[in-house]
């Protein structure tokens, strides 16, 4: 039985091939990830294969190895030689055979059989940084080229690729929409909720979580990495959850934030807060597309987030002094988004040469790069009322005086944190939203909250 | 606010400090788990304690580490020194009087202060082998018997201890309840049952599985470690599923297998060979208690798998016979059972110097040792029609001899495997089964999938 990964697989090795250029003589080797157990004991953790070799193979099984012939562009994987008594234990092992049927590979061996198919060239071996060179007989081996044209490739995302980041896109968001109609004020807790939101993606095909999730109440959401889900939810109406979460479908990631109201209904400065996040969103989304420069797409984020407070009363002076000041990025002190793909936060971000801008908030941001047409990022743009921060910008004359702390105090004494989060895919002239189909307009989700 | 595990871990440390004897002096050391990620990624993967360090601490947190002072028989917990931006994403950090409130060791410190407090006694360092012993700063360190000495107390539980492996139990054993009644012939797949089982577990308290399920229906019951969770419930309503999956409470494992047709009535040969299994078990279960060789008990469950298997018309020749020749074990080919605790493979099952028996089947046997009041012990006996060992046993003449080839056939085609098992505390004059409640004789599980 093929696998449907199969021909994407196919179409990833023609493009690493390519990219390897010049150095397409000898050999690039790529080992999967073994089988792991909770160290010190045999409990066996649950098998996720390696981002690279499922990019080139499609195999999501353990102890595999690849080789590929840059010269031939033929591609050879070998599978493990198990004894009689791992049928009793672990069923039938896939057979050399079988490994060609399955995923699509030019040939298959036994893992055995590696160094007899190395000899075969005499040339150097290609690999990633950290690989694991035991198996590769003493043959020379270059980790200059190898990451760098698997990167490049996986930054852009095939049409496949697209295909299966819908369908994570489509598991993970209505496990949100289920969530928004099981929570009730205090009721519960936000474990319980957790519980209910991996239930609903793994029974849509998303057995693994493509990122711990952030099941925040209250102020918690002001915590951006706040994994511990373990406080009740709160009973006051108006307080929100936060909720970031999303599942993995064949590998492939999603990645949605949605925030509400625990009771139903955006109330007050709840309402304010997330009503300048939905802007700045939806400002960024509007520009976005092929050709436009990452880091000016945070920079928009925070024009509107500074545009937002002021009007909120949060805020005092012109927007241009208070951008010079940094004064946005005290309640948006993170990046604006990241690549996704087979890892959350994807490789490609910053390439060979490229640093990160260091100023507040945007020092986070994960990418520098122009956008183009294929690459998959999330959009999450958020404020929050973070009391470290708040508190530091007020103690420092030439921030305090463009906030106003009568209305600062008041905003932080109730809202934690609002964030928006969506997976978008960039076109030439816009972009398609993976996620845009999940409740955010405040009408949205108060109608779904309301069934 | 305390930890509910402080006194435990208390009680811990002392039968430790008592088991080390004549060594005490000088310190134990332990370092508990850091957080790790997907390899060469920044994935998070969710946390959970070392075995060891829960044990002596209670603290299922990242980071820490603990200095036992054998001459004092205080305890040192070390927490990391966080930097402020860590807070922004990870919230409040616990400080060393939270850390002594929470956790009730004797005084903390920050991790940078360990090698001072190392520095008041100029003396040996107890290790458990494999320790990071980097923060050491040189120190004489030994590993010859820390192990031990923890292992030979967490062998035998304190009523502390077993009240959390009730709860394990109590959550795993009301998912397995959910699932009797949600399987339908031909509906959904083994993966939606897993996902509904961890939901289950979750909702109650039992964040993480105690090990991979296993959810294998018709013949993949006969796959002894069969993952994959991901074909077809069967149509065939007399069809076996078979659920071996439980969760951990507070890091105590429970280990519970049902094995029930999906259309929820016994029928035929299956109800057959379930009879047997039942049989098997409740055998070992009636004759368990404090000062019984455990290896016997696996004798025991092989003598009325053979009993059972000739009345059935599988096996002919006298039951000494069979048992001489190995036939139970074709059917039978795992051990009995094995400790339980803080791993649900737990330490201690073979003291130095004792080794495996050599022979089918009970090779496989996890412990050998005498049965102690406060140990727990699965009991999971089972029978399964795996091709791989039948053809093997009916190509040696000395064996099929003892083989009813027509009857054996018939039963193969339609049966895969059948285990039956629960957790159980060894007291004085018998057991306590802390799992017995969860359904398994047949009118029970019939009576609760008719619900």
């Amino acid at each position: 039985m093929s696998s449907p990964y199969a021909f994407i697989a196919r179409e990833n090795r023609q493009k690493v091939l390519k990219n390897l250029g010049s150095a397409n003589v000898g050999w690039a080797y790529l080992k999967g990830f073994e089988t792991t157990v909770r160290k010190w004991t045999d409990t066996e953790l649950p098998f996720r294969q390696e981002s690279n070799f499922f990019y080139l193979t499609g195999a999501n099984e353990p102890d595999l190895h690849l080789l590929l012939n840059l010269r031939t562009g033929k591609s050879h994987l070998f599978v493990p030689r198990h004894s009689p008594d791992h049928a009793l234990w672990c069923g039938p092992s896939l057979t050399p055979s079988e490994a060609v049927a399955q995923y699509g590979v030019d040939e298959a061996f036994y893992s055995d059989e590696l160094s007899g198919v190395l000899k075969q060239e005499d040339a150097v071996v290609h690999v990633v940084d950290g690989t694991d060179l035991s198996t590769l007989s003493g043959a020379k081996s270059d980790a200059s080229n190898l990451q760098t044209a698997i990167t490049e490739a996986r930054v852009i995302k095939s049409e496949g690729e697209l295909e299966l980041m819908r369908k994570a896109a489509k598991a993970s968001g209505e496990a949100h929409i289920a969530l928004m109609k099981a929570v009730r004020p205090g009721e519960g807790n936000e474990s319980t909720l957790q519980a209910l939101f991996e239930y609903e993606c793994f029974r849509r095909g998303g057995r693994y979580q493509a990122y711990t999730p952030i099941v925040a109440g209250a102020h918690r959401g002001a915590i951006l990495h706040y994994i511990n889900n373990n406080a009740p939810i709160p009973t006051d109406p108006r307080q929100l959850l936060l909720v970031d979460a999303a599942c993995e479908v064949d590998c492939y990631a999603a990645d949605i934030t949605r925030t509400y109201p625990v009771g139903g209904k955006y109330e007050g400065d709840w309402k304010t807060v997330y009503h300048i996040v939905l802007d700045m969103q939806k400002a960024v989304l509007s520009q976005m597309k092929a050709g436009v420069e990452w880091e000016n797409m945070h920079r928009l984020a925070e024009k509107v987030a500074g545009e937002g407070l002021t009007k909120a009363g949060l805020l005092q002076g012109s927007l241009e002094d208070l951008l010079a000041n940094h004064i946005p990025a005290l309640f948006f002190p993170h990046g604006l988004g990241h690549l996704i793909g087979l890892d959350v936060h994807d490789c490609g971000g910053y390439p060979a040469g490229v640093e990160r801008i260091n100023e507040p908030g945007i020092r986070y941001l994960r990418m520098r790069r122009k956008l183009e047409v294929g690459m998959v990022v999330t959009v999450e743009p958020g404020l929050y009322f973070v009391p470290g921060i708040l508190d530091e910008g007020l103690a420092d004359p030439k921030k305090a005086k463009y906030i106003n702390r009568e209305v600062l105090e008041r905003f932080r004494r109730d809202v934690g944190g609002v964030r928006i989060e969506d997976d978008v895919v960039v076109e030439a002239n816009g972009i398609e939203n993976l996620t845009g189909w999940v409740p955010k307009e405040i009408e949205d989700v108060e109608r779904i909250m309301a069934t």
